[in-house]
């Protein structure tokens, strides 16, 4: 057996809060066939867009912990909603480099844009966080940046409905503000929009750019592992692991037919929660 | 100061998987003014409605545990999937007497079908658990009960699109089975679907009941106390405290004005996870 350096041997560690980051695994898997993978999707605690930045921070920080334990080389957060709340506090703490879906998303978006007028859809939290408008304007101070929280899209694919009137009608009531702002390029700031894309592309027609995140953070990873130098020899064939914290959810199966995914067993982890504290009163807003 | 004997003193623990319980707080406020109410909603895990039977169980014990803390003198299970997955395991435990949402419902659907066709709608583990089928044959074996999950209510209200033609549009595209079958009673399933009672009666029209699970949970509860000898001094007014396990959600908002719930202050608590096990595999179905 040849020698390989024992870093670069374990798998690369993905997850997200449920099944939309898989979308990421598919643009992994054909980027970088040689990567062993191993997938959890929090769908215990499934969804995160409407939590806040202290659960998401804690929720971040146990998963990261579960992947360090199957040997991750390095982590991808396949979630808008952690990426925007919780990747300064996991790259903080842990050892292994790190990348987000948000970044790749903002850096295509800025290279895309003609007249420099951006929208970006995703969960509650994420818009809520700036975390989008923040690195949009990291990449182009001059960019005019138009947020939008969809919440209802994510229940929407998970329910099945992806080329469906009353999705079309959700898109178009939630769209609209955008199409009026004049932006000609949007952000799916959320690993399950990709679902509803065509949806999407309908209501908004063919003179506006769609930027999905997952293939840019796909090629992010690349350089984060070439950087690193954790790259896997590439005469190797990547497996691919999928665990769940819990096994329900029909999504899984309508996820895996549309990715086409070669997913075999499914494994069920426990996230196991920090000690037991009082947080502060607060008020309701 | 009157004696009271300790048993009767602590306040009722309600629990929800998020804000939708509060529909059965304030029927519980009600139809009980003397008592205390400690709520907690587990907002940091919400919803339930697609998650396992392990998982609703340990989520279940472990917000039980939180209420006995509390001082509970007795749980109502204000969510019907948690009532539907994990109240043998919790009244098999647990050493304070409890009572769910289902069975009430179910009674009070059975007393007033006169065709013998009974609906109910709710989330999916809900209707796959099976439970509403069971407490219905309890009550009445002749009834011909027809059940239906309904997973996009829950993200509809939360959104707080009550009135809204797009619900109007899923409420009809969900319940034109159950129309089509004859039913002339419809229970709402989940502690969520109150809020949007007037869109479902104006697709069912006026010929079919609608049964609401949250007037009937609070009838029973008073029993459950009396039962117990639990009540609270018929002078005493009651308070209610609201604890979250994530403070994060518009909704509560929403559902404090629909319902006229006086709440101050929220607290936040953390639910402590059970110790770490790694679960057998299991393939995706």
């Amino acid at each position: 057996m040849p020698f390989t350096a024992p870093a670069s041997t374990g798998p690369i560690g993905v997850f997200d809060s449920g099944i939309g980051g898989l979308t990421v695994v598919a643009a992994l898997r054909e980027l970088l066939p040689a990567e062993d993978i191993f997938y959890l999707g929090d769908t215990a605690r499934v969804p995160y867009g409407g939590k806040g930045r202290q659960t998401i921070e804690r929720y971040t920080l146990e998963i990261a912990e579960l992947l360090l334990a199957e040997g991750a080389k390095a982590i991808v957060v396949a979630c808008n909603t952690a990426t925007a709340l919780a990747i300064p506090k996991l790259q903080e703490i842990v050892p292994v480099p790190s990348v987000g879906v948000i970044m790749p998303g903002a850096a295509a978006a800025a290279a895309v844009t003609r007249n420099g007028r951006v929208g970006v859809i995703g969960t509650r939290a994420t818009i809520a966080s700036g975390a989008y408008e923040r690195a949009l304007r990291d990449c182009r101070p001059d960019l005019e940046v138009h947020v939008l929280a969809c919440p209802l899209l994510v229940p929407l694919v998970e329910e099945g409905w992806l080329d469906d009137p009353v999705t079309d009608q959700v898109v178009g009531r939630y769209l609209t503000p955008l199409l009026a702002a004049g932006i000609d390029t949007l952000v799916l700031g959320c690993t399950h929009y990709p679902f509803v894309r065509e949806s999407i592309a309908r209501f908004l027609g063919p003179g506006i750019t769609i930027v999905d995140s997952a293939r840019n953070c796909a090629l992010a990873t690349r350089e984060m592992l070439s950087a690193n130098d954790l790259a896997a020899p590439a005469d190797q064939r990547g497996s691919l692991q999928v665990a769940l914290t819990d096994p329900s959810g029909a999504f899984l199966e309508v996820a895996e037919r549309q990715l086409g995914l070669g997913i075999r067993d499914v494994l069920v982890r426990r996230v196991v929660a920090a000690n037991k504290t009082e947080e502060p009163r607060i008020s309701p807003e």
